[in-house]
């Protein structure tokens, strides 16, 4: 039976909370073997001059360990 | 004085959030009527190879019984 | 040492929940100054004959107070 | 042994919680057979021109399914 | 400095739920002395042949401790 | 697309946590336009003497922003 | 891209948490087709004369909606 | 109506998480009368040398009041 | 094994909220033995004239029951 | 009956908690009349250079209405 | 003073959730040094052909660090 | 864009919670770089013979990653 590691991290884009969570799942895919998912944890925004700037997600990333 | 009805489902998309929801809410209105709403209860994304390939949200969709 | 308030609005569009954020920070930033971020508390859609007429993010928008 | 299953509406009222609550309960025993109980999930007054028009229960209402 | 104490009780009623709280801290008030007050942790009712029954109120009652 | 705003209260009543509800609708009234409804956060009584004699209820009122 | 329904069921038996689960999944599994999981949402037992008679499980079900 | 009294305690077993829950009503029983029921509130696991070895359940023990 | 009981107490002090804690554990200990520690449940502070005057900590005390 | 009024704020401090909750009621109470109170929502620091060099409090204030 | 690190993993068998829990915490072992213990986070079943066939549950391992 | 990661840690003291939580930065930061804050996730005491002996704060990381 599998077991899997969960990591959090905050991944952040410019653009929309979508591409901060793709951002996320590239990076983490980076250092990571065998990510299969991952779920939001909260979602914030940071503001200059009444903009959105960035758009920022909390999401733990679920990947499979080999044994 | 109306009764309302609230229905759990899970709705996926392979563009995005708001994509998943709109195919949730599709969905749900097939089978009831008068569906007045949902709220979002999680979301999560499920990733192959390092790309994500699936966004999930797991809704509460509301529908005004009829007496 | 700074002291920052917290306001909650509830912000809308008919196009998406990124779109609603965007409204309400810009609405906010209308009559409140240093507006320096938002977290999503909550989000929803209304319906309207099976298709999504509204997108609504519950948020709290953070400003710096001045001395 | 026995297996219950759990239901989740929104009963309304203009004249209190607790009538709202008996609304429900009385609109779901039409439609499912051995309510056995509900307990309160959240609890919302809709307001117009400064009064309390409408008292609204969500509840996740009980019943026992027969074999 | 004081210090109080803090105890879960359920009470019930079959008229309403303030009347089941009422029930709580007279019945707590029986035994324990200085009751200051208590809040309510969840609400519940009790449905036979499709009518409320029973109103049930989990609360946490505070009295003061004396040295 | 409309923005609403959010304020917490905690309203109060010597009679039922429905009358603490009403008198803090009223209030709320008095200052803010617009006001649409408000939801139930805590609910808690005062007692002295082994008797409720405050209900007090902690609750989000939502008004419309006029723009 | 699928649907997934949501039901929420309680389950009992009186020899052990994992055997009410398994309980509830076989009843489920009688009226819905596809049932793909569950997941456990909360855990009681039922006491008579100092000892165990009852083993309950609150669990929300999936299962696949087909188009 | 009766008023049911809540107390927490915390039980274990080196066997698992139900023997404790056993252990726990068995020791509650001791002391007080009229034990209907109780509900899991946290599970852990104390671990030495890479072996479980004790299964502890925070839990909600529930008895019923005499007048 | 060993069972442990849980009570709740909201302790004070003037100082600070560790002093509250403390405070909290002395007048535990006065009546309970075997006190193995506590956990902060909500921190408050009561202000008069813009000052705070108390650091109240609500906590969960546990002390193993002997047989 | 009052009517008491529930505002949000971020304090800090690069000393302590406590001092950053001090610094948030001092603050407060220079725009609001009749602060009662105030309970902490969340706790966070900054770090610098591997040290703590800001200490953060989320905390809701509370203030009494004058009618 | 010891500082100890918390990793979440997900463990799963196709026996029991206890036994989950033991592979989960064997597996950890392997890696990780002085795992003190594990707390549940939630717990989940996969079904095929209305049969439980995995026993899924999420835990938070705790291991203290050497300086 | 930035990715940060988080890790959860348990730091102790036998001073106060504000020192376990510098404890706890300080060991955190010998192995890893970047670290920009923490935030507060619960906080524990453990107590022998009446008196606090340890301050333990489980708290959530957070650490820049470089690309």
């Amino acid at each position: 039976m599998s077991v899997a590691k969960v990591t959090e991290i905050i991944a952040s884009s410019n653009k929309s909370f979508d591409d901060a969570i793709e951002n996320g799942i590239e990076r983490a895919s980076q250092t990571l073997k065998n990510v299969s998912g991952a779920w939001v944890e909260s979602q914030k925004v940071v503001v200059n001059d009444g903009k959105v700037t960035e758009y920022r997600v909390a999401m733990k990333v679920t990947f499979i360990l080999k044994d």
